[in-house]
C-alpha cells in the first residue's frame, strides 16, 4: 500500500513543489522518482517538461525496467535512464534530481581530481550511516553530456568504483542523489544542497 | 477557448505572483503579456503600476495593435509599445519582462560587445530549440532609455540582426523573454534568471 | 471610510508580514503607520514588540499628536516620536520603517559624506514623482542613537536640508520611507531595498 | 494551561515550519524544547529525525529530568542532553537549535578567541535585557564533538563563565539560543541569524 502509485506521486510531487520554492529545479529542470516494486519492477518518476512548481500526481509515469510507460500520460524524460542505472547499482527506494546555483558555481570552481570533498560539518551526519561531523564526502564529478548511453556507462562506473558516496554531481548540470524512500532522498538533498552553499559562499 | 482574456489573465497574474515571491518584480516593476487572436490582433497585458504581489485578473486590459484599450481598467504602461515591438519581430504566445538583481548586476559587469554569453550550462537546454549544453545563447544588452520610440527602433534592429536569441537586456532595467505560450515564455524568465545568478555570484 | 483604522491595520499588518518573509523585520524589529486623519490628527501605529510574522490589526494603536494611546492595547514603541517627526515634515500618507541585511551592510560601507547616491537604475523610477532612471537619490545617513528626541531633532534638520529625499537611513539600524499611502510606502520600500541588494552586491 | 504540551508542541512546530523556510533547518536538523513545569520538571521536545518543513505536535515528546520519555512517539534526539544542561544553568522556558548557513561560515571565519564579537547594530536591542546597540554580544564558539557528555560539560563550563551571553555556537554545527519563553527564543534565533548573515556577508 504505501508503494502505490499515487501516494509516491503525490509524496514526490510535494518534494518537487518545495525545492521549486528553493530555485532548485527551475525552468521544468529536475526530475523524481521511487520504487513501487521490485517484481515486477515498477518505478514511478516525473515524465518530460513539466513546471515543478505546479507539480502533481498526474504529472508521473509508472515505467517498467527498460523505461516503457506502463501508466500515465506523458513520455519519460530522457534522464530517465540514468535513474534505471542508479537503481541497478544502488539499493534505493527514491531517486531526486536537483539543479541549484550553489552546486553549478562549487563543482566549477571547487573539484579536485573528479571529486568534491566536503567534510568536517554536522550536517554530513543526516547522510544515511554518517555517524560524525568528521566523515569525508567524496562526491564524484562527472562531465555532464548529451549521449545518454555513455553517460549511463560513465555513472556506472563510478557507482561501482566509489561505493560510499550518496551521490554524483553532473558538472555544470546538477546533482543525483537517493535514498532508502523519498524522505531519505529528500534529507539528502538538503544536506548536500545546504553544504554546497556553504562551501560556495566560502570561495575565495 | 485556450486564450480567452479571462484564462490568460489569470495564467500572466500567476506567474507575476510567483516572480513577486522570487525578487523578480517588486516596486510594481515588470510587466506581462499573451496573445488573444491575430485577427483581430488582440494581447492581453497589464496595466501600469499595479503591485505585482497582489495581481489578478482585474489588473489586465485588452489592447489592439495600436496599444489602444479594448477593453478593461487603467492605463498600458510606456513599455506597451516595446511588447507590440517584440510581437511584430517574433513568432511569440507570451511576452514577459521582469527586473532583478541578478540581472542588473550582471549586464552591469559581464556583458561585452553588447552581448552576454553564456555557455555550457544543461539549464540552457530549457530554452526553446536548444539541443544541448553546448550551445551558447547570446543576449544582447540594449542601453536603457526613457525615450521608448526610439528604444522599441533599437529594439527592432536587435531583433532582426539576432534572429536567434531568446531574450533581450535593458541595462540597469530588466530582461525581456518570450515564449509560444505563457508556460514558454515563463521557463525562459526562469532559465535565464538562474544563469545570471550562476555568472552573477562566479565574478571575481 | 478608506481611512478608518481597522483598514489601515490590516493594510499595514499585511505589508509587514510580507517584508517579514523577506527577512526585513526579523526578530520583532520594524514598525509601520498610516494617516487616519489630519482634524483630529490619529495615526494608526505599530504597537511596540510584536512578531512580524503574524502581524494582524490587534497589534496596531491609534495615537493623537502627542503619541498618546486613543484607542488598542498595548504601548507605543520608541520610535513613535520619529514618525511623527517624519509626519510633521512630509506630506505623508504612511511611513514603514524596515531592518534589512543589506541596508544595513551597505551603509557601513558605501555612504559617502552622510549620503547613498544611488543613480543610474530604472528601478529609480517607482520613487514618487520620478520620472527617468538618470535620476540621482542621495539617502541620507544618519548616525543610530538611543537618544530618541535627540534624534527626532537631527532628522528634522535633516528632512529640511533634503527636501527631495524619499527616505532616510539609520546607520547599523534600519530604512524608513514613507509615501501617500499605504501602497506608495510599501513600493518606495521594495525599490529601496532592492537597489541596497544591488548595490551591496556589488561591492568590491 | 499555557504551558501544557500541546500549546507548546504546536507553537515550537510552528516554529520550526518557519524556520525551515528560511533554510536554518534543512535535513532534518535542528531541535526545539520548552519547559512544561518545574515540579515535576518536564519538558516537550522535538523527537529525532523528523523533517522540520512538516513538524506538527506528533512529532514532539514530553520528557522528565533524566531524559526518560513520559509522553509521545519516537526517541529523543542526542542533543537533549545539551537542552537539559542550558535548562540547568539559564533561567530558561524555551531553547531553539538551527543549522544555518551563514552561521556555519561565520563561526568558521570570523571567531577570534573563542567567541564572535558583535555589536554596534541595532538588532542587539532584540536580546533579552539589551538597552542599547552600543551592547556588545560575545558569543562563545565551541568545538563540535559526538560526545555529548564531553560536551555537555564543556558547555556548563562555558554557561557559568559567560553568564551574560545569550547563545552559544557549536562550531560547523549550529547555534543554540533560549528565552524566557518560545516567543523570546524565537526572537533570539531570528535577531542571531540576521546578524550572522550581516558580518558573514561583509567578510572580504
Amino acid at each position: 500500500m504505501k508503494n502505490n502509485f499515487n501516494n509516491l506521486a503525490e509524496n514526490l510531487a510535494n518534494c518537487g513543489r518545495g525545492f521549486y520554492e528553493r530555485g532548485w529545479v527551475l525552468g521544468t529542470s529536475g526530475n523524481f522518482s521511487a520504487k513501487m516494486s521490485e517484481n515486477p519492477w515498477r518505478v514511478c518518476i516525473t515524465a518530460s517538461g513539466n513546471d515543478k512548481g505546479s507539480l502533481d500526481k498526474t504529472h508521473f509515469l509508472e515505467i517498467d525496467e527498460n523505461a516503457e510507460v506502463v501508466k500515465g500520460n506523458g513520455k519519460p524524460s530522457a534522464e530517465t535512464l540514468l535513474h534505471l542505472t542508479i537503481y541497478n547499482h544502488r539499493q534505493a527506494g527514491s531517486i531526486l534530481h536537483t539543479h541549484s546555483v550553489w552546486g553549478t558555481i562549487l563543482c566549477e570552481n571547487h573539484a579536485k581530481n573528479g571529486f568534491l570533498k566536503i567534510e568536517g560539518f554536522e550536517m554530513l551526519k543526516g547522510l544515511a550511516g554518517v555517524q560524525t561531523h568528521e566523515h569525508t564526502e567524496k562526491l564524484p564529478i562527472i562531465e555532464n553530456s548529451q549521449d545518454y548511453v555513455a553517460l549511463a556507462h560513465v555513472i556506472e562506473n563510478v557507482l561501482r568504483e566509489n561505493p560510499d558516496c550518496h551521490g554524483i554531481y553532473l558538472r555544470r548540470h546538477g546533482l543525483y542523489t537517493w535514498g532508502e524512500n523519498i524522505a531519505e532522498a529528500k534529507r539528502h538533498i538538503e544536506i548536500f544542497e545546504f553544504l554546497f552553499e556553504v562551501l560556495g559562499r566560502s570561495l575565495k
